[in-house]
Parts: C-alpha cells; sequence; structure tokens
C-alpha cells in the first residue's frame, strides 16, 4: 500500500500544507506529516530524504516560504519523486521567492513544482503519481474529475435561472 | 511495460524537448514522441488526453512556450501524471510567460512543473515516477544521483591539481 | 441582431465580468452569459466554441484568472473576435498570471486582451467591434465618450469652485 | 468595403508591424499604412483618430513601444476597436513597458492588446472583426485555421518517419 | 511670478495629488489645479498643453495611474518641463503600470518622473526648477532642507533618551 | 549664463551619458562634465553637491548603474533640480535596480528620473528646466519639436512612396 | 569588546529594525541605535561613516527602504563590514525597490544584505562576524542554532500527537 | 591565519567564482577551494558545513545559480558568516531566481548576499570580516578604498585633458 509523505518547512505553512492532507484522504491514500526545516533540522532532513523510499513511501510533498530549499534539498537526497508547494510566507516578495527557489532547480535534480499555496493540487498530483501504476486510484481520479465537472454544470445552471 | 509521452506545442520546441527523450532512453524507458498544438490542433488534444491512459501512456511530459496552455489542458482532460516544460520561445517576455501560464493552475487540475526549459528534468522525473512503483527504475535512479555525485567529486579533484 | 457571449472559467470571476454585462446591457446589446471551464468542462469548451459562431454569436468575452487558459482555447477553436479579461484571483500571483497566460497567444491564434479585471472595457470593445460594422452601435459609443467627458469636464468644474 | 488602418509611432517599428499587413493581404483586406507618433505628431494623431471612422476605416491597428501611448490615445478618440501592439524596442525594459502602457487602460477605453510584437496576430484579429459581420471573411478565417491545423498535422508526420 | 499647473486625470487621483498643492502653498508658489483626461477629454488635453506656457505656467505637474499617458502626451505638446507622478490607482499591477508607462518615454519627448504617489516630491521638484532661476525660492529650499535635517536630528536625540 | 553638469559614476557610463552633452550643445547650453562617484569619491561627491548652485551651475545631470545612489546622493545635497538617468550596466538586473534605486526617493528629495539609459531626455529635460526662465531656449526647444513632426512627416510620406 | 551600530533612515523603520537590537541583546553583544538619513543628514552620515571603526565599531547594520542609500553609502567611506535590510516601507513598489538598491552595489563597495525585513537575521549575521574570531560568541552561535533544531523537534512532536 | 573557503555548486560557476579568489588573494588573505554541490554531493555538503569552524576556516564564500540552495544550506550547518553569490547561470530566468533563491532566508539562518556575479564584493566583504577583528587587513582594506579614490580621480583629470 502506498505512503505520501508530506513536509514542510515551518508549523506556519500548516493551513495551507492541510489542503494536501485532506484531498488523499479523500482518494483514500495513506499519509504522513512531519516538519523537517531544511535551515533548522539539517540532519533530520538528511535521515528523512535517504531513507524514506525504504519506508514504503511512494511520493513525497514538501511545502516551503521565502528561499525555500526543502523541495529541492530532499529531490538531492531520494530517488522518489518530489512534489514541491511554494508556500506564500509573510515576508515573501509576493510568493516570487518561493516560486523560483523551488522551481528552477539544475539539470539532475526535478522537484514537480505546483501554483503558490498549490497544497491541494500536490495531493491530487501525489494521487495520480501512484495511479499511474494502480487502477483503483486511477478510477477514483477519473471520478474526481468527473465530480469537477458536475460542479461546474450546476453552477452553470443556477446562472440560467 | 511502462511508456511515457512526450508532446510538445510546436517543432520550433524540439531542440529544447529532446533532452527528455535523451534521458528517458538512458533510464531505458520506452518514449512516444508527437506535436499537439493546444491552439492549432484542439480535436488532436483532446483525442490524445481522453485516451492516453487507455493506450498504456503512465506519464505524459508536455512542453510549450509563450501562453503556454498545452500542459494545463491535457491534464484537464487525462488522469495520469503531466508534467509541463516552460520553453523560453522567441517572442516569449523573458520565460515568463511560458512558467507562469503552466504553473499557476486552478485547484483540481495540477501539472508538475519543472524548470525554464528543464526538458531534461521532465524526463527524470517521469522516470521518477514510474520508479516509485517499479524497482528496477528506482534503482536506475539511485545510479544515475551515484554518477551525478561522481561527476562533482572528480571536478573538485581536478580543481585541487 | 448581434449577441455577445460572455463565459467565464468559474463563478467566483462573477463579481469582475459582472461589469461586462451591465456595460453591454447599456449598449442595448444582446448577452448570453455562462460557466465554461477550460480546466473541468473540456468538452463544453470545445462544444461551445465550434459552434458558437453557428448560433448567431458575434463577439466572446471570456474571463479567467491564474493559468488562464479559457480565452485561448476558445480562441483557437472559434473564428469569432475574443477577448480575453484576466481576473485578479486569490491565489493569482499579482495578476501577472492571469494577465501572460491570455496576452501573450502564439501566432496565428490572437486574443483581445483587456486590464487586469477590465471586463467593463471588454464589454465597451464588444460594443465598438459590432460598431464597426453597424452604425447605430457606433453611435452609442460615441455618445458614450462624450458623456465619458462631460463627467470629467463636470468634475473639473466642481474641483474649481 | 472594410479597410484596416496600420500605425505605428515609427518608421523603427515596421519591421514588426509589416506581419499585419502581409496577413491581412492574406486575408484580401484592404489596409492603409502610417506612421502617427503620438509624441512627436500629436496634431497628426488627433486628426487621424478623430476622422477614421468618417473615412471608411473599420479596424485600427497600433503599434508602439517603451512608453506607448499611440493605441491608448488613438482609442481616446476614435470610437472604432483599436488593436494595439507592444514592439519590443531597443531601450524598452524587456517590452514590460510597452505591454503595460496599452494594456491597462483605464475604465471607459478599451485597448485590444496583442503579444509583445504580435503584429501578426493583430492581422488576424482584424480579419476576425470584419468576420463577425461579413460572412466571406469568417470562411477565410475558418479556412486559415483549418491551414495551421494541417501544418501541425505535417509535422508530427514528418516527425514519426 | 511663476506659476505651477498641477493636473490629474481622474479626481481619484486627489488624495495622492493634494501633497504637491500642500508642498508648493509652503514654499509660496501659486498653483493651478485641474483634471485633464487624456482618454476622455482628448481636446482639453490638446488645449492645456500647447497653451499653458503662453499663459504664465513655468512647470507642469500631472498624475495619473494604471496605463498612465497624460504625463507623456502633455510633455509632447508643451516646450515646458513636465513631472509625471505615478499614481498606484486601485486595478493597477503594483503601479508597474504607471511607473512604466511615464517613466519610459522615448527619445526626444522627457517626462520627469518621481516616485510611486510622489506628489510631494513632484512640489519639490517644481520648486527647485524655479529657484534654479529665482534665488528667493531657491534659499527657501535651502531652508527647508535644513528643516529635514534638523527634524532627524530631532528624532534621533529622542531615540537616544 | 547658465550651465548645467554632467556627472557619472564612472567612465564606463560615458557612451551613454555623451547624449545629454551632446543636445546640450545642440541646444547651445554651456555643460560641464565630470567623473563623480558616489561609492568611490564620497567627499568629491560632497563637495561637488553643497558647492554646485554656488558655481553658476543650473541643473545637475548624473547618470549610474545598478545600485545607482549618485543622483539621488546629489540631490540629498544640492537644492537644485537633479536629473538622474538609469544606466543599464553590465551586471544589472535588466536595468531594474538602476530604474527602481533613482526613482523610488524618498519624500523630500526628488531626483527628476527619466528612462533607462535616456541621457538624451535628461538633456532636453534639462534645456526645460532652464528654458522655464528664458525665453531664447524656450523658443529652440519649440523650435526642436517642430523639427521631430517634421522628421515624423518626412517618413510617413517616404513611406507613402 | 565588541559593538555593532545599528542605524536606520528613519525612525519609521524602527519597528522592523528593534528585531537586530533583541536578537544582539541576546547574544550579549553590545549595541548602538541612530537615525542617520542619507538624504537628509548627509553630514551625519559622512561623519559616522568615515569614524566608526575608530571608535570601536565592528559592525554596522543599517536598514533603509524605497531608494535605499544608507547601506552602499555607508559602505563606500567605513572598512567595516556593513550589513544591509531592506526595509518594506509604505509607497515602496512591493519592496523591490529597497532590495535591489542595497543589493546591487558596484565592484568595491560590497554591501551584506539580508532579506526584506531580516533585521532579525542582520543581528544574527553581525554576531557571526564577531564569532568568527571570537571563540565565546563562535559558541553561542552554535547553541543558538541547537535551539533552533530544538524548537522544530517539538513542534514535529507536537504534530504526531 | 584566518582562511576563507570558497564553494561553489558546479564548475560552470568557476568564472564567476574567480573574481573572489583573485582579490583574496590581493588582500594577502589565504584561500581554500572547492567544488559543493548542495544538490549532487549532499553528503560532502553536511561535512563540509558542519566541520568548517573546526579547520580554521574563518569565512564561507558560496556561490550557485537557479534555485541556489548551497549558501543557505551552510549557512544553516555552519555558525560562521556565509556570504552568498547569486551566479547568473544560462538557464536562469534573468538572475532572480538565484538572487531570491539566497536573499530570502528564513528568520535564525542568515546568508550575505551580494550583487548577481559580484565574487570580487564577496571577496571584499570576507576581507573586511576578516579586518574587523584584525587591524593589518583592516588597514589594507582603506588603502584599497583610497586606491578606488585614486582611481576615479585619474579617470576625471582623464577626462578634462
Amino acid at each position: 500500500m502506498s505512503t505520501v509523505a508530506i513536509i514542510m518547512g515551518s508549523i506556519s505553512d500548516m493551513p495551507v500544507m492541510q489542503d494536501a492532507i485532506d484531498i488523499l484522504k479523500e482518494f483514500g491514500i495513506e499519509t504522513e506529516v512531519d516538519i523537517v526545516s531544511a535551515h533548522r533540522t539539517p540532519e533530520k532532513l538528511f535521515d528523512f530524504s535517504t531513507k524514506a523510499h525504504e519506508r514504503g513511501i511512494s511520493v513525497i510533498i514538501a511545502g516551503a516560504g521565502g528561499a525555500a530549499h526543502l523541495p529541492g534539498m530532499v529531490a538531492s537526497m531520494s530517488p522518489l519523486p518530489v512534489i514541491g508547494v511554494p508556500v506564500k510566507s509573510s515576508n515573501s516578495i509576493d510568493g516570487w521567492d518561493s516560486v523560483l527557489s523551488i522551481l528552477q532547480m539544475p539539470g539532475g535534480v526535478p522537484v514537480a513544482t505546483v501554483a503558490l499555496n498549490g497544497a491541494k493540487n500536490a495531493g491530487i498530483l501525489a494521487a495520480q503519481i501512484i495511479g499511474s501504476a494502480d487502477a483503483t486510484i486511477l478510477n477514483r481520479i477519473i471520478a474526481y474529475k468527473q465530480n469537477l465537472k458536475e460542479a461546474v454544470i450546476k453552477a452553470s445552471e443556477g446562472l440560467k435561472k
């Protein structure tokens, strides 16, 4: 059974990252949540990153703000796919710092970056990654997209009345 | 056996996207390459996106420049993980247009975005996605990272002489 | 009789897009309003875009935020002039994402982009497009501009007292 | 018979603006080309803008770079639809100045802005505006889009060989 | 006796522009205040700009927001020094549009641009321009700078207590 | 007789700043040219700035690149109008650093900023400042603008042939 | 005994700069606080900068907003390490002006720039500079980092309960 | 005797980083140069950072481009002052990514950031840090600044001839 690890640089990122936990629960996917700070707990970062794939983790979601090094540093040490969530933290320069320091990784070490504060999409992407080799999850994603569509159609009908 | 589809909006994106094809070949992963333009062949886009997962494709890599809608539109119709490569095309505003129109997807429809012109990283990420459920590929990624490390150590030794 | 279709990616864009509806009503131009999400209802997008010109629509106004693909995707499938309204949505990066993903369309598929949240101007532009071949509407635009001028002159006189 | 006026702030904008002239010729639409500088020939600007609609012009395309005031100033005085082409001139700050000073028009005075250096798209948009009330031109646009599609399909087939 | 004309594109710019009026009053310099909209009252713009130097105006301060064409258009028609105040209006993209469309004027037509919302500095600059040929005003500026210095020194002393 | 001082932070700014010298010569205005580095010759900066108005200088033009402090520091010490020219130097971040560190002066200390590399406009602005109290120079500016207009009209006629 | 001077351009920068004072107190390092405005008290700036190293100051922290010249000007006159704190002041353009006018110093005159509003980090950096030659302070920094780590571990444990 | 360690993420950063080595040699300060990649040799990064202060290193200069994590990660593990040099690498988005991912460090972990490609200034800053507790080096910095001044004065004299 696949597990998605959701880590973040600071407890203050939790309100944003909660969306990833919630959507994965909706897809019936196991999660593991922790705080791993690249800048304050580097040994834990090292330990977490080098061992995650040996502990049954399939995908890692890492959220961080400002000079956001957590997603990239995890990606440098883990062979697993790492999804990065740029968090718009309080002293961020409009979120540009978070976005660019997660997205612009050098050749060899990708981070799958989602939109600013896009933790929900990080969760869906993790589900899609699992779904790419697991038909049950794939079908749940197909159903999820069907629901998105129906919500829009309903809103459209509401508009016409 | 997993296959990665690599599509791009225009033949002019090929010099950038070739890096994804090359690195996937290195990992021994099957690829399928095509031109699918969101803006000029919308029916093909529709057809490709809705059927890719039924044809044995596991991951889709989509590259596009400017107002780059291809990755997001594929993601809207396919349940598979979609990796977006922002291409710095000729009339791009320094690449910002490509980056933002791929990255900033709304809730519900993620695109796993990599760095500007980062097609190589898109290929590695696709391999990692496959590797998250396939031990053979996972081991190749571990070996690949080991090689990256050794190249840096060699360069470091060269420097000291 | 010309009709302007006003579509938007989400019901949350309505407060911005209402300005387009209101100003078109002022010009006595028929409108049709709907929610068409590029990312959640791609079939509806396809259907709407390919058939609008056959249903007596003359101009399409499409509003969307973030990675705003709706205007460009409609433009890729409809021969009609498409006006794009970049909406500053909640997780937008200061509106830059909406602006660039609507404005920077590739050669062959123009979107007539207006200012951030500029739905009122989208409505006026639609009226001008109709007015370019319809003297009644053209005269209403001339009168409208005259009113703008008089409002400024009145404000100027108020200032001097 | 509809005529599109193509004006530009300086003869140095000609290499960019030529694309608009060429594509309109392809659509069989009459053009009129002139240099009208908002900053150096304000009387001509005034004269051109207030009279264009009385001389049988249906659409105005205006290109300018830097603090690009030409499109907006024409739009302030003409009831016709005005398409603005931001030109990336030599001392421009990466084109941002041209884009923002054309796009961000105040309520009441829209400019239909196209991509940076997007004169070709300005021409197509002008054709679409005429086509919205002229079935012959509309059909040419439908044919044009069909050609775009076929070129992509051909490129795609070339790739597979 | 020199007069400074202070014009703005809209009455909504008044709260910002008031600072220019106040500081000029402090320097004992005559002001004339009006609303002149480049986009809504182009004839008044034309009239104002071509005649200001014949009516005893020495310096023109023009404030505007968004695609701010007023300062540049006045500068195109008046031989007087024109000071531009970029106003951060409500739908501005963080003020960048106002700044760039005033600052980036083409060769031949300068606008003396001050900081975003910097109407006070526009007033001081106007006084300095008059002071460059009028010893009485020059001395008032010297005294003003002396006051600025003393206020800082006082604040510094307050801090130490 | 009025003199305009033209100073720059480094000899490498000379190719840009030469335009200011040339245009002022065209207007028959005396110039004085020097290198004054805010960061390398602070005493000279201090000396130059505090005494310029006592030596018959009427206007100061200061050009600098990167973290461009020269114009603002001169303005802090001189009661004369100071025109700042942002120079796009080699390691500049696209000129944004030069522009913002000259433009965004605090209340009390204006710098009349012109476009990036806009030394020619700085020269014209200096002439306009002198012209605001000197009818001979004012007339030369009126004639200069007339020439600008005629050049555009000629180019327009050339186009039509 | 080492002293760190903390200066700022305006009393309004105090709420941000207080963080530097507080953290240095925590490290048991002597501080000296003053207001030195580059633009309003240039003589004081000159005096402070040329003499600080003769008065037993080891490190200078300078905070300023907008066109922030204080840190760079101090650095031009003092041989001591100068740490610059970009302050996001009220009319700043999202902080970009403060950041760029402190960071982008020319060759020869470095300013050690920290994050926007990062006065706390400026204080820690000052302590690290002193600690690089003072084992007592170095040990306090090691302990401080240990505390940071423990706070994260505690938060992580809190999360798991 | 103090030593400055100069590390960089890739051998391709060497042409930029050489300036730091050269200027430190000019100041007679010992250097140690190595390649330490945050993303490809994380163990070496860990090892280097935790032990540098025990090996007689006083200051660390770290250069990196793109999503530049090296300076911040070293700072997270070393109690020494860390100077970050943002390198404008080939696929960088105009250098913004390098600058923001080095500058915008969270509270607790400062990096002393210098200008884009500013390795020379990083070297001078390292010398100033050593000089803050070493009178010999301090005097060399004073002499260096004196030389900068004389070079400008010479250039100024050359200009006048």
